[in-house]
């Protein structure tokens, strides 16, 4: 078994917003060697999520304005969370419904995604620099 | 490391409805030949999920209530998503809730399913085919 | 390939709650002796979620808020899952917002968590005994 991990960081200059990842995954995998098993792709950080959707600029407002309504950011003290400082309590609730990490199979050396896959790396309080992990195992 | 693919097509006749997979998922397993290792059982399209919940009728009835509350199908105009011609912006949103993937350990060749555990495709944009990937890695 | 299963049980006085488990499950990928690999944790129940988020008190109550608002507990009439004689339709929509399980990366035989990161069991039905399951590969 073989595997090869690799973190990835991003800097995303809004507080919410979404970066297409596919391409780094893809070089990690190609990297590993690996030509069958899975590769994990998860945010590091708890205000941040990977997901697998389409790469469609109306979905992804579509997404911010749905996220907004789901856990909006203002009032501040509409969560409890932000009693310790923080402002970013919608951000950990938004990160729940758009999920922590995906798991692609790898065969034949390629990520094995459907004809529309795209992966995302999702940020919801943005503005500073924040790492995703990629972890592949196989053979 | 052994590792063993198989791409499942379901086709369901209503936009939105789940299907019961597990016996078709246990049939990879034994089919692979591995004994301990981690099956991932993933959507290939982005209007569809697979979950693990109960298999009961009502509770299926309330999800898709539930989801159409969260992320209405009309008007089709409350997606920007659907200006590119589309009608399935809804689709896109309550795939996240429930979800693109499963990963389920495999322990003496069998999914360590717990005694209600059931997967489960689950279609937002039905009345075409589309294509579930059961991907097995282990020894 | 090495692999290691282990279950867990809790059994949580509350109908909602959460218990960080971070220790135990680490405790796990130290007992397998495994340096690289992949950690699956599930709740093996389906009113119940394997999640990560931050280790705050203030999060969590508003999580059972949200939660709370999302799909409330009462009146118990509003699920047709609770026609069945049970009266936790709700639990069942809880754990898909919050999910099932998670995965997460071993390098050098440790969980590779970012710093916030802590693994969580979310309760949502309690007062009874369940398993989460914590499955391990690698080398």
């Amino acid at each position: 078994m073989k595997s090869h991990t690799k973190y990835l960081t991003f800097n995303v200059p809004a507080r919410m917003d979404f970066v297409h990842i596919t391409r780094q995954v893809q070089e990690e995998v190609s990297a590993s060697g690996i030509k069958e098993g899975l590769c994990l792709v998860n945010a590091m950080h708890i205000t941040a999520s990977v997901f697998i959707n389409d790469n469609e600029s109306g979905l992804h407002d579509d997404y911010k304005s749905w996220l907004e309504e789901l856990a909006p950011h203002e009032p501040i003290s509409r969560y409890r969370h932000n009693r310790t400082g923080e402002d970013n309590g919608d951000a950990h609730h938004k990160r729940q419904i758009m999920g922590r990490e995906v798991v692609i199979a790898i065969t034949n050396g390629v990520l094995d995604l459907g004809p529309w896959e795209a992966i995302f790396y999702g940020e919801f309080d943005g503005r500073r620099s924040k790492r995703v992990l990629v972890k592949i195992i196989g053979e």
